[in-house]
């Protein structure tokens, strides 16, 4: 096994989705040197995608000018389940087949450079903490908010991963007793609620109650299409249906929120897409719900922010993940 | 300031509830060398409240034949809010007229020892993990549950306080929006639910539809006299509506640990006093509910136990701190 070189000046981020591969080269500072991107053929197997991957990390390093003596370590941001102690990965969802492989051995066999995994969620969280609206805090949530709703926690100025690698699940705090049902087979999660699929359910289900709605108008009448981004334009353009939508989602929010603040005690709880994107219409009804569900001391402690790093946080999580392997 | 002295063989604990004082000597595996009572004289104001503290430190160092220079450091276990990095107290609600009192300061002045702070959850979830059931464990959760359910969190093996020493509050936690009021203002939380007045008074709702209830010839025919220790004999006798208020906590409970169980992936949940009195008959259902809560990865990972310490975890809770302390 390589040992991490923490006078390396750049590090090597590997960001594996069940459609698309990125490799990049970074600095120090998180600025990307050079991205070498391929599609995931997830149907060619493990081996050929690691394979891969070893290819477009030695065109990352040639394209930047660096070399393997020159590289601090290598960090993955993958689908979990994974073992962050061994290495190994256990079929996560978007990579089937993938069922105890041992990526972080294979990768360090392939490029002879350390090598750490994590788990997409942690990645991200430790991305935004070290590069984005975490900054400088000590106690951050993430919370990922999109087709899913995932997470990461930084507690005490480090990366909290739990007794098995499965901590910051907030998307699957019950919310609703007997409600929805989830994806992961439980009622009423926070997921099952809240997550762009969600909305967009429980939008189709107000539709049947309000054909006239600005939500059927946008997507030219067809209730297929209509998403949570359509649910947030409607309610931008003042559409009853759309605003009680709106509503709803910041009220079950908040309450996984409250969940949150109670327990942790966080100073900052980050959230992105869908927060990034609907901004204070969510945001505004958000604050105004979780105030009733936390003491006024805990609720003045705490910011709710749209995640910063956008598209660039894949890239930086992976990195981000060396950074913190680093500290020790 | 006088420095904490990790060579000293013994510890002073130092436990501050709203109606008595105790102050004990112990060695560094957590005996109790001599303990020295008080009554809490609360309506004399704090600064005699402190006096007396000092004095009844100083029987418990002559009677445990030790003295300052042998003293490692001085914990108290106190209700919050209080801030653990100054010192101060403020406002516990089991200690009205306590507003920023700095309450280390004062005991240092008096004692010339090395002196810290901490809430009693937290002091209570560090004595469980050191010398209970949370022995050689990680990431160990600790909840109250009697009068009120409240908790503290020991993570990645050291106590995790949280922004402003706020985190842990378990037992606010929503479980049941829209449900029953809770102290704290808001509704459903899980100590409105499963705390020992809720429990009793979801018992009282109860009798209402069952005026046979095995329940009420336990106390006499006096619906009022019902607690939760009642429903828990009543339901070891068979009663038909004890063992709905039964399962029924345990499902609230479940829930409530669930999101534990999601957010945290703690290696065990230690809960106290109604756990620890009902035994199986509540943890039996709390695991069959639980599993439903869990993916079955983190469900395997987690053990549900009762409290250990019984009645002296208040002078190992001080005791303990004193310890976390001198970790550093």
């Amino acid at each position: 096994m390589s040992d991490f070189n923490a006078a390396g000046r750049h590090i090597l981020g590997i960001d594996i989705g069940g459609t698309k591969l990125a490799v990049v080269a970074a600095d120090r500072g998180g600025n990307v040197l050079h991205k070498v991107r391929r599609a995931t053929e997830a149907a060619r197997g493990p081996r050929v995608i690691v394979d891969t991957l070893c290819d477009m990390a030695r065109e990352a390093m040639t394209m930047a000018a660096t070399d393997p003596n020159d590289i601090a370590g290598i960090g993955v941001s993958c689908g979990g389940p994974l073992d962050t102690a061994t290495g190994m990965v256990y079929s996560p969802p978007n990579l089937p087949g993938w069922d105890g492989i041992p990526l972080k051995a294979w990768l360090e066999e392939g490029l002879g450079i350390a090598t750490c995994i994590e788990n997409d969620a942690n990645a991200s969280a430790l991305a935004e903490w070290l590069y984005g609206a975490g900054r400088g805090y000590r106690n951050v949530v993430y919370m990922t908010m999109s087709t899913g709703i995932g997470g990461g926690l930084i507690l005490d100025g480090r990366l909290y991963r739990g007794t098995g690698d499965a901590a910051g699940e907030v998307g699957h705090m019950t919310i609703l007793p007997g409600g929805p049902r989830c994806g992961c087979g439980k009622n009423g999660c926070l997921e099952a609620l809240c997550s762009g699929p969600a909305i967009a359910r429980r939008a189709r289900e107000a539709l049947g109650h309000d054909a006239a709605s600005r939500m059927l108008e946008l997507t030219g009448g067809n209730m297929e299409a209509v998403t949570a981004e359509t649910v947030m334009e409607a309610a931008r353009q003042g559409d009853a249906s759309a605003l009680r939508l709106v509503d709803e989602t910041a009220y079950y929010m908040a309450i996984g929120l409250g969940n949150i603040v109670n327990v942790l005690n966080p100073e900052i709880i980050i959230i992105g897409t869908i927060i990034v994107k609907a901004g204070d219409l969510l945001l505004d009804p958000i604050h105004r719900y979780l105030r009733q569900e936390t003491w006024d001391r805990v609720y003045r402690m705490v910011r709710i922010a749209p995640a910063e790093l956008g598209n660039a946080v894949g890239d930086l999580a992976a990195i981000a993940v060396v950074e913190e392997m680093l500290k020790g």
